[in-house]
């Protein structure tokens, strides 16, 4: 089914005005309490954030802060620093020592467009800036929002999230000893690893638009459900795309032993999971009737990207 | 001057505590809203954060708190997310891309103990961290002296302070291009390296202290001369110290070109230049009188420090 022209238009503008929110946290002009920017380290942190992505993520912390009323500064800072901090991610995750990728969405990855130290302090002042923009009062003037979306990016993000997800997918390569990994494990890795901060950028939304205890749960089971799906649909891509047409290297996990889902499912068994949980995705929304039709079409629209 | 017996009681306390509640953030047990917590990525989180050092910054954190009447488990944890950044910046610091650096405090690096992927993914883990502990309930009731505390770290700590003085650093050793700084530079750089995090312990202080403008005013004055006073002597001490005292390589500043204040200053320059900094951190506790005499040893201790 293809997309409504509501859904595109949303998608694109959300990606405008996020890119747009993100050139100017990212000059060279220095913000209050600061002392200095380093010029380089600006370019790099450019290079690394602006120009690219569907910012599928800032997408999502905006129309779930928007199903509950809220609209502005605040869902759109939060959804710049939950980008922030994925593309942190990606710095890292590129880097020699990790996926060692040279190109990123067809452009050279930060550590070569620049070098490995420079690659390093970009991912660590990206994530540190998703902190700042999350703490700053032009977010929301109730610093109980701000420290709540503070600890919610950083729980998704650490040690029991999505840092932790990165160390167990290098486990799974067999980098720290033999490596079999199971149905049970390959869930834990992707929740960890990539389904952690889109559930918080859900979660996010349901934040800033002070949603009450039962809303906030069915946002986060819609986002649970959503990412796991957006996993699922990307061991399927990975297994089939052409690396023209994504602009990276692809059948990489198969070159490098690790198990995926479409190994243990098999590529129908994969299909049917990936229809379950869009389904799963959708019936957590029935609550708010059509006003959440755009969520909906969210969900559909990650397992069918095909870029 | 020999520290008081006081101030020695007070310094080693802190360190025994703060030591105690890292171990207890570093457990392999999943804390509420986490999905599991790999053993590998704790035992080198463990590593890189237990077992050593003076605590300078969380026993400023405690002091400065303690002086405007707010202890307990506010100024503990607040002095543990700044030592979490301070151990993340040093991991990432000593990696082969960056310092190179095999030994810290006498022990292997984090890369070396473990390797490059897990050191890179330690140091982004412990700097999360360090934010989630602030953002965390526990650490005040009060939402407002959270979100705070956030911002500040963030901005001590991030482009427009230490990660972006870590580049300056890089520079300085002429990686991007000729490099000779002249005086102002070199205070630049150790202002956002290492000294914005220093002034920030001693105002987290003050903000779980719920200091006035004023008196918030003075304190950062005294973090900041405090701070420089630190990078002073830590030039004076590479110049001087024998890498066995040390436990690291030294004149490492030397070998690579870098210039330091002794080389702009001289040696007697440089002292002289360390004496005034300690008077101007000391006349910033002026209007405190006698209840500020453990952040006045304080200055003096770290001037004077051997280890």
């Amino acid at each position: 089914m293809a997309p409504s022209s509501t859904f595109t238009t949303r998608l694109s503008e959300a990606a405008r005005v996020v890119e747009e929110a993100l050139a100017a946290l990212l000059t060279d002009k220095t913000a209050p309490g600061e002392i200095a920017r380093p010029p380089r380290l600006m370019a790099a942190m450019r290079h690394a954030a602006l120009g690219g992505g569907k910012r599928l993520r800032p997408f999502l912390v905006i129309e779930a802060a928007r199903l509950l009323g809220a609209e502005g500064q605040g869902p759109l800072r939060a959804g710049c620093a939950v980008e922030l901090l994925h593309c942190y991610s990606l710095v890292h995750d590129d880097l020699p020592s990790m996926d060692d990728d040279d190109l990123r969405r067809g452009r050279p990855t930060v550590h070569k467009a620049y070098d490995e130290a420079t690659a390093i302090l970009v991912g660590d002042a990206l994530q540190t800036l998703a902190f700042e923009v999350l703490a700053d009062p032009a977010t929301d003037p109730d610093p109980a929002i701000r420290a709540d979306l503070v600890l919610g990016l950083a729980r998704a993000s650490g040690l029991g999230g999505m840092v932790g997800g990165q160390l167990l997918d290098l486990s799974a390569e067999g980098r720290y000893g033999r490596a079999e990994l199971g149905e049970a494990d390959v869930r834990l890795l992707q929740a960890m690893k990539t389904g952690a901060i889109l559930t918080f950028s859900v979660e996010a939304g349901a934040i800033l638009g002070k949603a009450d205890a039962g809303t906030r749960q069915s946002l986060v089971a819609y986002g649970r459900a959503l990412g796991a799906a957006f996993q699922v649909a990307d061991d399927i891509l990975d297994r089939e795309a052409s690396a023209e047409a994504l602009g990276k290297r692809t059948g990489k996990d198969q070159e490098k032993g690790k198990a995926t889902l479409v190994d243990l499912l098999g590529m129908e068994g994969a299909r049917r999971e990936c229809r379950r949980l869009v389904e799963e995705a959708e019936a957590s929304l029935d609550s708010f009737g059509p006003r959440a039709q755009i969520l909906r079409e969210a969900v559909r629209f990650v397992v069918e990207r095909q870029v």
